[in-house]
């Protein structure tokens, strides 16, 4: 034992004043795999299966390759998963045992509390957003109203033209400057990014208060700069960050520390706020609480909790009402009438259906989810054009957003200007009534579409009274803002899909309901109001391809029950196709940006891989009392985050190689937080039990982020200390054996929220560590019924 | 090796012919903790924590004791739990590679087909049940009410009261008759049975043809027989038998076997199917869709499964479309105005709320919670006084059920007899106004209540005009049908506890609102209408404690959104309330069945309690090979369902007492199937591979009623053979090692769904077996702030 010791001590000693390579390679000499190689693993090949296991080759844990940017088969090496498994340690143990029963309760009041406070907070951002837009628009389409009723005359309508895009492009410029220079995760609707995050993916920045405030003010200027897109996406997001921001009591961005509610800083803890934070936005932004609820289980959910469960839907029902109350009193609305007043899609209380219509809804999905692989197939290839080379230059973005905003305007006037759909004012739909060339009496159809947000498009296109629109007019307007939007989404703005899709959907919706009225003239049953609806569904659900949540959102947002079917089987048909082609839109981002994205299942028909074959290997390892020089060097040397424990093998010692049963897993934070804090052995006064010095308080006030390894100062003396890594680590961690199939190894990842599940062999000897990239990197690829299992790279680069 | 091989084979021999006793003693010869106490395991000292783990004094797998029925401590040992856990054998492995893809798409399209097909079918139950109570009690009171009528002035009262009863007691008797001699497991609302069953807990015959037969005949006598009970959980327990036997294409009870579908003959296929079942239950009992997925979300899930989800949506959306058709035609509404005209609590079109109301509701919910705890208590003291003393004479739970029959019709007719609450025949809201003793164009008010099935008065107590009801009587007929509820529910019958809940909930909330209007005269807030809802929610809340389902179901079933928040601020009162006496009237009657359900979370502040301290050991391991004569004697002795497979350590060879590694685990009725298809290794001509002579089918076939180890014959050749147990065993189980905590054990266990969870030492030898009845028997008590841990005990008795 002494000569091992012995051995390792020079090793790491040595190593630390080596360059860097050097320590890269030597770093693995004590790799568990390595130890193992040579004891007696001779019952391996015991199982009729396992004989056919071999040791895959060796492989790098991470392969680091040149990759082209913009592939679709490239995770990112970057992204870490958040740790939702909490550490089973003698210390959680102490404060389970010191603190007792009061102390869980305080926590769980406390949970309750934090979660309506959620829900306010969360209708307070979705106020500000609504309140903002209301009266920046109104500005803007009034003074334009204005200068074009007065310019028809005069025959200046140059002016308001130009002065159309002098706002566009003075909205959007602000946007997309705050985007791509003060934080550029803000830009897009924000979903893919929570989606990411509550998979379990940390994603750098995603729920602080900085990415809130520019996502908060630009995508205001997105929307009132006209360009084709809305507030809902958005809106989901900040719910997220005002989630984390309240949970932590604390602010990076603010660079200030409450002290209160440091018992939820756990990745586990503010995982589950930010699902509660989605909810709300969701309910926020189709006043749909129960859609909210399904969404974030939707997207989030592995293990299904129910007291959770019950909370988010408190939160999202708070959210809902606090939202309704307010803007109640904005628009004046008073007393009973509020929520009816405030639908984001208006009142659909009549509308019903027959058993006949479902074919036509159905067929209405097929196309929407044709429509909707062709908006992602074009998108995708404008992003992998814009990461190739757009994104290399931040100006580069900002001026191809100014470029769609002035497009937008010019498509905008162009379509009134040289289009003359008249209309009788009588039946005024519309705010802002342009007349442009028509009669008195009459107002531009058009104009109404154009001359006002495009969320109250949706709104106009699904209840103007039948005859409001041309044919021609509103299939060039269908057209051209397909193209816009398909255009619009990826510029580096904050900006939602869900509006410009539900707008585009509304009005070939609407369209398709034209020609049935036109087909069965006396049918009662044709209603635009439907047709729009369903047209609208359909586009969305072929465009995102979210499920349940989606239908109950579409159900709760136009307050009818009834229809529920009938949209349901829209959405369906409209995945169904959509996904014979592409995935959704939020799936191909997440993918073009590299991250592992855990899915549902474990790809069909994979009982013949094991855990041995998708292991990375070797592992670095940790002895239980182990050398501070030996941690350090290790931790600058390796990217790993988690690190087995083991015993170096008092019996099987043979030249030096030991083999390590795995005793505990120990996250890379834990030991910066110990190194940090000098918890050595030699000083070991400071470990007392008794007086709680050390409790998980310590950690807790590091969280979430962690100093670098370097940025730890340590003299020879304490480098030459050992740390008792037994009372931090996770002592039981989840394991699985080399032999476990994929499908199994997958489901007790999936199932758990794991981060590091060490692979053993049947001495309890770690052979390897399955992580959430290993998972990720098996794909399944069908083409014409035939099936080819993929491995994707590991880059490091995108 | 040769000679401990030689020593175990003389043993089992031996063991054979000794008398039971022995068996059992010897059985355990050869159980793993026993064969490993002599080697090595000085690292089990190894840890920090692990220095306080000792062996618990060895217990036997079961506590056999005599306890008292009726005691809410003890579990039943009869109970099984289904295996939602795929074993992961060879066999499996085989069929993925021979069948491919194709098959995968075969399945995922039956699936899909299945699903609409229970939607149907449930819809055709519900559409049974309505149609049959509809007509019957329309002859009921319509010919009591002629006689009511033409008596009060012949003054021959005692004629219709008569018949009254005698119309009760002769539907009663049917049902009470049904259910107790023909199938008990129809009693009750059948929600209980299918919460356990979709936990995971095989209830024998719950999901068979014949217990639909006898709930659905069932029902609906109770209900025509004017008993104080409703039926929507039975139609609940109706959608989940409906799935298991489509889905299945066989039944036992019409022996019949379709010979189609027979991939879905796994218990875990059969509980997705049955919880989609269970939700269409709901959308056809209340017409609530996304209120029936909740349900089924929070009964049974643990593991969220998106694409399971969106099937099972489906289904409920088709059963609810199905059943509004066929019923709008039965009761000649027309095309559009379908659903509205069926919401199963009438339209709430236009109630809205204050936000100065919210403490109203809240203090509703409170006495809700009150009521509801109060109405468990009676009700559980009711039970258990019915299991000590009725239960153990069949024909004394026919007479209860005849005299509460007769009780019911004597309090009805009682009431109208005595209380003069006459109105006014123009509002007329009611089927059949009996006038009584009422002037000329007046009806009884009482007699509206009482002269129809209590569905149809919820929904009058809902929707009466102010000025319906006297205080008095209204409130005297809340008190008795109270009581009269609690006597009803755990009766020998078919029978809901929503609907009465419902009731009582309305009658006060009714007369809370009367006394507000009585409050506040001039304000028009006061809406008796949402204060009958409210108190409906809060009895109902404090009675069943649902969450988010009963929530969604109040607001689907109203179909008013904009009412979500009032109602779930009500429920989670009544809730808080209620749960701080008792816990809600299905656990109650869980718990007095001894059923192993196991909860959300893991007991509080458990994490000094060790897998070893909690798992069942020794336990009984099998060999890779093992000899049919062990495998016999095993599976008549033991009563264990999963048997780890081991090896028989090669190396750790010490006076014939030898180490098992783990390497597999295989239940009793795969063991069965070996034995009946003689599986032996001596006829290996049948096993091969090429010729899939030996495939899951096998296993599938049987399913899912094996045969019992005593009707299989054997010759004595035959129990010299061996069995190769590797192909067919589950040869990665998930594991845990002994010094896991109990959250952690009780997380994997619960997440993943398993049955069986061996639990190993650091050489990956088995010393324990974990099982659902060992995780549950921990409870937590709570009693002033001070938390007792409670070991529950394991009766075979009850």
């Amino acid at each position: 034992m002494v000569s091992l010791q012995g051995r390792i001590d020079s090793l790491s000693d040595g190593l630390l004043e080596n360059e860097e390579e050097k320590i890269v390679t030597e770093g693995h000499v004590l790799a568990s795999h390595d130890l193992c190689d040579s004891c007696d693993s001779t019952s391996s090949a015991y199982r009729r299966r396992a004989a056919s296991i071999e040791w895959p080759p060796r492989k790098q844990p991470r392969t680091v390759e040149t990759v082209e940017v913009g592939c679709l088969n490239v995770i990112s090496g970057k992204y870490e998963s958040l740790d939702y498994d909490v550490p089973d340690s003698d210390l959680l143990l102490d404060e389970e045992r010191n603190s007792g029963l009061k102390y869980e309760t305080k926590k769980n009041i406390s949970r309750w509390i934090v979660f309506m406070f959620i829900g306010v907070f969360t209708a307070g951002i979705g106020i500000l957003l609504d309140v903002g837009i209301d009266q920046l628009s109104e500005i803007k389409y009034g003074t334009l109203k204005s200068y074009v009723d007065r310019c028809v005359e005069d025959n200046c309508l140059y002016i308001p033209y130009l002065m159309w895009v002098a706002f566009n492009v003075a909205f959007v410029l602000v946007s997309s400057l705050l985007v791509t220079y003060v934080e550029p995760i803000a830009a897009g609707s924000g979903i893919p990014q929570v989606k990411c995050y509550l998979n379990g993916v940390k994603i750098p920045r995603v729920v602080r208060i900085k990415t809130l405030l520019v996502k908060v003010v630009g995508v205001i200027c997105s929307v009132v700069g006209g360009l084709a897109v809305g507030k809902e996406g958005p809106m989901i997001h900040s719910g997220s960050v005002v989630a984390a921001g309240i949970s932590q009591g604390k602010s990076t961005t603010l660079g200030k520390d409450f002290k209160i509610l440091d018992f939820f800083r756990e990745d586990h803890e503010k995982r589950d706020f930010v699902s509660g934070g989605a909810a709300a936005g969701v309910a926020a932004a189709f006043g749909a609480p129960v859609g909210g609820v399904l969404f974030s289980l939707e997207e989030g959910t592995s293990f299904w909790n129910q007291s959770l469960t019950w909370r988010v839907f408190l939160c999202a029902m708070i959210c809902t009402f606090t939202l309704n109350g307010i803007l109640s009193l904005y628009h004046g609305f008073t007393g009973q009438q509020w929520y009816a007043g405030l639908l984001s899609f208006g009142k659909f209380p009549e509308v019903s259906y027959f058993w006949y219509e479902l074919p036509i809804y159905m067929m209405m999905g097929l196309i929407g989810g044709l429509l909707g692989s062709l908006f992602n197939y074009i998108n995708y290839h404008l992003t992998v054009f814009r990461m190739r080379y757009i994104n290399k230059r931040l100006w580069m973005k900002v001026v191809e957003a100014l470029l769609v905003a002035a497009t937008t305007a010019t498509v905008g006037f162009s379509m009134i200007y040289f289009l003359n759909d008249c209309r009788p004012l009588g039946q005024d739909p519309t705010k802002f009534p342009t007349q442009v060339f028509c009669g008195d009496g009459e107002y531009n159809a058009l104009g109404a579409l154009w001359f006002q947000t495009p969320e109250t498009s949706v709104r106009s296109l699904f209840h103007d009274p039948a005859g409001s629109h041309k044919v021609s007019s509103l299939s060039l307007f269908f057209i051209l803002y397909y193209l816009l939007s398909v255009w619009t989404y990826g510029l580096s703005v904050s900006a939602g899909i869900f509006i410009p899709s539900l707008l585009t959907g509304a009005a070939w919706g609407r369209l398709t309901g034209m020609g049935l009225m036109w087909l069965f003239p006396d049918m009662d049953w044709v209603d635009l109001r439907k047709y729009a609806l369903v047209g609208a569904a359909a586009q969305l659900g072929g465009v995102v391809r979210m499920t349940i949540s989606l239908t109950v959102i579409l159900i709760e947002a136009t307050g009818n029950i009834a229809f529920g079917l009938p949209l349901m089987l829209t959405l369906i048909c409209a995945k169904w196709m959509g996904d014979f082609f592409n995935e959704g839109i939020y799936d191909i981002h997440i993918m073009l940006s590299g991250v592992p994205l855990l899915p549902w299942e474990p790809p069909p028909l994979s009982h013949d891989v094991y855990a041995s074959e998708i292991m990375s290997h070797p592992v670095v390892v940790l002895r239980a009392v182990e050398r501070v020089a030996r941690i350090v060097q290790i931790l600058s040397a390796e990217t790993h985050n988690g690190f087995p424990v083991v015993d170096v093998g008092y019996e099987h010692q043979d030249e030096g190689i030991a083999c390590g049963k795995l005793r505990g897993l120990i996250l890379r934070h834990q030991l910066i937080v110990l190194l940090q804090n000098k918890i050595f052995n030699e000083f070991s006064d400071l470990w007392n039990p008794k007086t709680n010095d050390i409790t998980l308080k310590m950690f807790r006030d590091e969280y979430p982020r962690y100093k670098h390894i370097q940025d730890i100062s340590l003299s020879p003396g304490e480098m030459r200390c050992t740390i008792d890594l037994r009372p931090f680590m996770n002592s039981s961690p989840y394991v699985v054996i080399h032999s476990m199939t994929l499908p199994r190894v997958f489901r007790i990842f999936r199932a758990l929220g794991l981060r590091h599940l060490p692979v053993v062999d049947d001495t309890n000897q770690v052979v390897g560590m399955v992580t959430r990239k290993d998972l990720v990197r098996y794909r399944v690829n069908h083409h014409n019924g035939k099936m080819t299992r993929e491995e994707l790279k590991i880059s490091e680069k995108i």
